[in-house]
C-alpha cells in the first residue's frame, strides 16, 4: 500500500472515531482531515524511504497552553489567545520524528485544576461516562488519546494535570524530572514547579515520545541535562508504599484495588516496604495553601487583572487571590520545601521507588459544580507535592474499578524517569 | 620549647595587639586569655604528639551571628542573643583541625550592611584609619585579622559581606559557592543566597581553612557536595575583565589601581579578554531593589517586629521595609535572574575567571552616617551579584591606594573555588 493509501486510511478511522466519541469540547481547534492526511503520508513515504522516524505517522494532540505553529494558542482562554510564530520546542521534537499534529486541546483555563472542566471551550466530560469528569488541567489531550484519536497527547503537570486525567482516562502519564524537558513555547501556569508532560495508551509508546523530548534546551533558563545513567538496576527491586491507613478518603473501591496493585507488585518479585508518606502530604498541602500560588499570578495574573470578566469565575478566583500573597511567607515556605526535600532524599535513598494512587477520587461534573474549589483540592492529595519536590513521578493505569479506570503512581527522585518506566515495565504491566 | 611555654608567648603576644591596636568595638566577646592559651597548649601539644592538626593553635575568631558554644550568639543585637549549645558545624570544623576561638566579633546587625556600623557594640573603625569604616557585615572578624590578633576569620557573606571588609582592611576573604559550606548553626539572613566566608591575611591560609570548612552537611538542607576535581588547569588562563568605561564610579585613584591589576595578570602569562559585566550588574540590583529583600524579613522580621526599639534603625528600616514585599514580584524576580543564570552560564564558558574590583570606595564613618543606605548600597556594585546568580568569589589585596588597601575579586562559576585559589595564587600574588 502506498505511503498516501495508508494515511488515508489511518487518518480517516481517527476523524470517524472523534465523531463517535461525541466530544467535541476535548478540542479547541482540530485541523482538517485533509492536511493531516498530506503530512502523515508524508512521513510515511519518509521512513519507508529509510528517514529515522520513530513517530512516523503517529497522531499527536497538544495541549493549547503548548504552541504549535498555525494555531492559536489560548490556554482555554479566547482573550488570552496569540498566533505563535514556532513549534514549542517539545512539539518541534516529535514532529521532527515523524508525528503529526491533530489538533489543539481543551484544558482547566491556564492549566489551573485537576478538573478539566474549568474551561469557556466546555467542560470535558470523561470519554466513557460522561456524566464525570475528565480530570485536568490536560483533559482533551487525555480524551483525546482515550477515545483513539490522537496516540500521543503532550499535557502539562505542575499539581497533577498530566497524571490525574490520564488516570480517570485509563492512560499512562509521564511527568518527566522538571526541566529535563523544555518549556520553551509552553505558557507557564507555575514557571518553577511544572513540567510538559506526556500521555499515551500504553507505556512503551509514552515512554518513546519522552525521550525524543528529553533534550537539553539553551533557551529554556531551568532546562536541566538528564544524567545517562540513572544507576544499574537491582536484582529485586524495592518499592515503598504507605500504610494503608495513611491513605486517607478514597472512592468505594479504590483501597482494594490499590492492595491489587500492591500485590502484583510482590507477586512479580519486587520487596515492598512501607514508607511513612506524611511527609510527603505535608509538602503537597503546600503547593496550594501558601505562597507558592502567588506563581500562577506572576505568570497570567496582570492579565487577569485587565480581562477579570473574560477569565472563568473559579480560575479568576484563585489567581487573583494570589496577588497579595507575601514574599517573606513564600521564603518562609520554601525553606519548609527545602526540609522536606531532605525527608524524601532519605525516603527515596531506602527505596527504588514510590508507589501511590493517582488520586483520590472519580468526581461527577455535578459534584464539581456544587463544590468548585474543595473537589479539585482534595485530588492532588498524591501528586501536588511531586514537583515541589524535584520528583519524577509515572501514573499508569491500574485496572478498573465499577467500570471506571483506576490509576497508580510511581514516584522517584529527580532523574529516576526511565527507572520508573522500567519498575512499571516490569512489575506493573 | 614546650607546647605550654609556645602557646603563652604566642597568646601573649595576639592579646598584645587586641591593646594595641585600640578597636574594642571590632569584638562582641573576647575569650580570657587564660583560656585561649590552655587550648592552644593543648592544640599544640597534640600535634607535637602526631595529631593530625593542620590549625594547630591557630587563633581564630567568628562573626557573632555563627554559634560558638558557651557564647552568646547575639547578631549584634543583644535582644536577639542565645545560648548556642553546639558550635556551628564551620567552627567545630577548624576547631578540630586544630585552630581556637579567640573571640566573636562584631557586625552590622542581622549581618544587614557592608559598612560595618551598624551594631549597637559599636561602629566598627578601620585598623589603619579610624575615621573610616572596615567593611561589613562581617566587620569585626575583618579587623581581627588585619590587626593580627586572629589567623583566621569566620563570616558570612550574601551581597558582599565577607569580601567587602577583607579587601578594605587588606585581606583575602573566600566566598565560597553556596552551600559547599554548612550554614548549621548559623543565623540566617537571607538563607538561599548567603554563605559563611573565610578571612585571613594570606591566601593559602585562608584556602586551608576554606578546605577544612568544605563538607556535605546532612543537616543542612541546602548543603551540595564540591565536585572534585573542577577540571584540569589550562597552559594559559583566560581572565575575564570589564571595560574601564563599565566600572563607573569608582573612588580616586581605584581605577589606575584596578588596571595595575590586570596589568599584573598579563605579565603573568594570562590572556585578558574584554567582557560585558552590565548583565552582572543588572542582577546585582536585584538583590536590594527588588523582593529578595523579603528573605531577610522571613530570617528576623517575627522578632524585629516584636522588638522594634531594639534594632538598629536602618537594619529595622531595611527589615520591616520588606514585610508586605509581594510573592508574585519575587516570581518575576526569580525568573529575571533564571535568564541572568544563562548569561553569566555563558560568559563563564569563555573566560576562566572574572577579575573585577571588589568594591567602590572606603567611605569615612561620617559619610556613612550622613547617608545610611546610600553609601552603603553603592559598595555592593560589584559583589551582590555573586549569590544570587551561584557564582564562587575570591576576593585579594592588590596593593594599596593612598595608604590604604585596595582589593580585587575573581569571580568564577559554582564549584570554580578552587579553580580562583589557583588563579589568584599563579597570577595575583
Amino acid at each position: 500500500m502506498s505511503a498516501r493509501s495508508a494515511a488515508e486510511l489511518l487518518v480517516a478511522e481517527r476523524y470517524r472515531r472523534i465523531a463517535v466519541a461525541d466530544r467535541p469540547e476535548a478540542w479547541i481547534t482540530l485541523r482538517p482531515e485533509d492536511e493531516v492526511t498530506a503530512e502523515v503520508a508524508a512521513a510515511l513515504a519518509a521512513a519507508q524511504d529509510g528517514a529515522d522516524l520513530p513517530l512516523a505517522g503517529r497522531l499527536l494532540a497538544v495541549k493549547n497552553n503548548i504552541d504549535v505553529a498555525g494555531i492559536p494558542t489560548t490556554a482555554a482562554c479566547p482573550a488570552f489567545a496569540y498566533d505563535p510564530e514556532a513549534d514549542a520546542t517539545v512539539v518541534r521534537l516529535l514532529i521532527d520524528a515523524g508525528a503529526v499534529v491533530l489538533g489543539t486541546t481543551n484544558l482547566d483555563q491556564f492549566a489551573t485544576g485537576l478538573v478539566g472542566s474549568r474551561s469557556p471551550y466546555g467542560a470535558v466530560r470523561h470519554p466513557t461516562d460522561p456524566a464525570r469528569i475528565s480530570g485536568g488541567s490536560s483533559s482533551g489531550s487525555a480524551v483525546a488519546v482515550a477515545i483513539g484519536a490522537a496516540d500521543i497527547a503532550l499535557g502539562t503537570d505542575t499539581a497533577g494535570s498530566g497524571r490525574v486525567p490520564a488516570a480517570l482516562c485509563g492512560l499512562v502519564g509521564v511527568k518527566p524530572t522538571k526541566g529535563t524537558v523544555s518549556a520553551v513555547g509552553v505558557v507557564p501556569a507555575c514557571r518553577s514547579n511544572e513540567t510538559v508532560s506526556v500521555m499515551a495508551a500504553d507505556l512503551a509508546l509514552a515512554r518513546l515520545a519522552a525521550e525524543i523530548i528529553t533534550v537539553v534546551d539553551e533557551a529554556d533558563p531551568l532546562s536541566r541535562e538528564m544524567p545517562d545513567p540513572d544507576r544499574a538496576d537491582p536484582a529485586r527491586w524495592v518499592i515503598g508504599v504507605p500504610d494503608p491507613l495513611d491513605l486517607g478518603d478514597l472512592a468505594p473501591g479504590w483501597a482494594e484495588a490499590f492492595a491489587d496493585a500492591v500485590r502484583s507488585l510482590t507477586d512479580a518479585g519486587a520487596t515492598v516496604r512501607l514508607v511513612d508518606i506524611q511527609p510527603l502530604l505535608d509538602a503537597a498541602a503546600l503547593l496550594y495553601s501558601g505562597a507558592y500560588v502567588a506563581e500562577r499570578y506572576a505568570a497570567v495574573g496582570a492579565f487577569v487583572s485587565a480581562h477579570p470578566d473574560e477569565v472563568d469565575p473559579t480560575v479568576r478566583r484563585i489567581i487573583l487571590g494570589a496577588a497579595d500573597l507575601r514574599a517573606a511567607d513564600l521564603f518562609a515556605d520554601m525553606e519548609r520545601i527545602d526540609r522536606y526535600k531532605v525527608v524524601a532524599r532519605r525516603l527515596f535513598g531506602d527505596i527504588d521507588a514510590l508507589l501511590l494512587p493517582t488520586t483520590v477520587r472519580h468526581p461527577t461534573l455535578a459534584e464539581i459544580e456544587a463544590d468548585p474549589l474543595g473537589v479539585n483540592g482534595s485530588m492532588g492529595r498524591f501528586t501536588n507535592f511531586a514537583n515541589l519536590l524535584d520528583l519524577a513521578a509515572l501514573a499508569v493505569p491500574a485496572g478498573t474499578v465499577d467500570g471506571l479506570p483506576f490509576g497508580v503512581q510511581l514516584i522517584g527522585p529527580a532523574f529516576s524517569d526511565r527507572r520508573l518506566a522500567t519498575i512499571a515495565g516490569e512489575l506493573l504491566e
